[in-house]
């Protein structure tokens, strides 16, 4: 088996490695200097291949998404039509709910408040409510959704969840579909968005969304930055409609310099960093799809193109 | 029994509510305008009462701290000789705990670095080691030192803590000791002080102390500020030899305009906020040591005085 791994972002060398532990015979060729012969390539492991790289892989059996969100390859029109499958790997649902504990925490606990506070030298006193009486809505349900919906819970948080289709999770109240979406929102007090990006969720997180929010309301984007309409944010929160807002997406990455969300005092903005996945606990579940591909049988976590997640 | 309430900074009316709802009997007097006759107050429940306050209540026969540190009364060389009790109550433990996890992810997932990075409008990626591979030392094993290592446990980083006499906790590797401080701190990567003020302690978070932790180290105080001696610490940042601090009490509060650590980048200020009694919570507690006192018992939670804590 040849996989070609493809990806500016993360480690190579780390990855060869933790591949190549798991899976001693695997022929690992390294985009772009070590690829060899096209036509041998089984299998890609990539994140954000150049539109059209994979189309020069004729003998490709599958597709494996080194993140958990494949809306960059939806785009791609000339993507081969194989089975596709995204992350999912323990570390990646672990550090994602950790990134949404603290971003809650620091709001709930009021430090980006603080933090402005300080900035201006002053001393501000100011305590939280009871996390029992602050419900968190959690929007996509998926497996990073319910991570981070769980772990709120186990925090003392009153949580709800939104998704597509309707989902029943232990003591967490969910609502489903545009129908329920204004139900959801009208008592989250703070918001965070997982949802996969589809044609459904584009700029989802908008003026109208935000109106819908009580007056107060938090929000934490770790999804995509198409998801959100950055001048509908902007504007709620200058009109003390929304508290504050923790952004780790952006439309363009890195957020250009003459963004206005840099310097607005009520946005966090972090690199890309909610969710990231270590090659060393990754390698098993990567090498169990490779073993599927090898045996003909289904992937972990494939892909239904025509839902986009 | 008559009660003295004494607080500028606790709220004296759901205090009262809080109480009489536990208690309907009880003669709530509210200082300074609503004393009454002082022979007739038998217990003082308070908060950082001025000096020789309570030598004015000659027939006193116990004073119930409001907070769980009681330094403050210890420097009222007229503090009348009757037992004195620390509030301990799960809203506060709770508060703590919360406080300690949020400063800890805080620094932990990098958003401390994403604050000063973003206010220079830089994209700074930068990913957090694992938690297992993080050690963080709890200094002060008391309730609320233990309720946060055990949270922070939980959250998956390697603990260890000190304290003055020996404890065997589960999963906390401890330490004891003047003697053992050194090795407590030689692998702490971020150090959290839950000390109670006392002469042994006061000015314990000092240049040697910070010399003795990792490069890299990051320190959360939400003790006393007397615990710290702030140039120190400002050395010790200005070096590199500590990466950040928060920082939720001082030596005088409200910090003062002058001070020069509001204006420190690797600074986080917040305002006396950490621990917090929850009225409707703490009331039984409270009930329960009037009762004590009414039937001559010793106090729960009652301070060793010749200790200081």
């Amino acid at each position: 088996m040849a996989l070609l791994f493809l990806s500016e972002a993360d480690p190579v060398e780390r990855w060869r490695k933790a591949l190549l532990t798991e899976m001693p015979s695997l022929d690992f060729r390294a985009w772009p200097d070590d690829v060899g012969d096209p036509t041998e390539i089984d299998i890609a492991l990539v994140w954000t291949p150049p539109p059209g790289e994979l189309a020069r892989y004729p003998n490709l059996k599958a597709i494996l998404s080194l993140g958990a969100g494949i809306d960059s390859f939806m785009s791609d029109s000339t993507l081969p039509d194989v089975p596709l499958a995204r992350m999912v790997d323990p570390s990646m649902t672990r550090t994602m709910a950790d990134y949404v504990l603290t971003s809650v925490l620091r709001h709930h606990r009021r430090f980006d408040l603080f933090e402005r506070e300080q900035r201006a030298g002053r001393w501000t006193f100011a305590l939280p409510e009871r996390p029992e009486d602050k419900t968190v809505g959690v929007m996509g349900l998926g497996v990073l959704g319910q991570a981070a919906a769980s772990m709120l819970k186990d925090a003392g948080f009153k949580l709800r969840g939104w998704s597509r289709s309707p989902k029943e999770l232990d003591g967490i109240e969910t609502f489903y579909g545009r129908d329920q979406l204004a139900g959801f929102l009208a008592e989250t007090d703070m918001l965070i968005c997982l949802l996969p990006l589809t044609d459904d969720t584009k700029g989802i997180l908008n003026a109208s969304l935000f109106a819908t929010l009580p007056k107060g309301a938090c929000l934490i984007n770790a999804a995509r930055g198409a998801h959100l309409m950055e001048r509908d944010l902007v504007d709620a929160l200058d009109r003390g409609h929304l508290e504050a807002v923790t952004l780790d997406v952006f439309d363009t990455e890195p957020l250009p310099a003459s963004s206005p969300l840099w310097q607005h005092e009520r946005v966090l903005i972090t690199p890309h960093v909610a969710s990231y996945c270590v090659p060393e606990t990754a390698a098993k579940g990567i090498v169990a799809n490779i073993e599927h591909v090898q045996a003909g049988r289904p992937l972990h976590h494939q892909v239904d193109r025509r839902k986009g997640y």
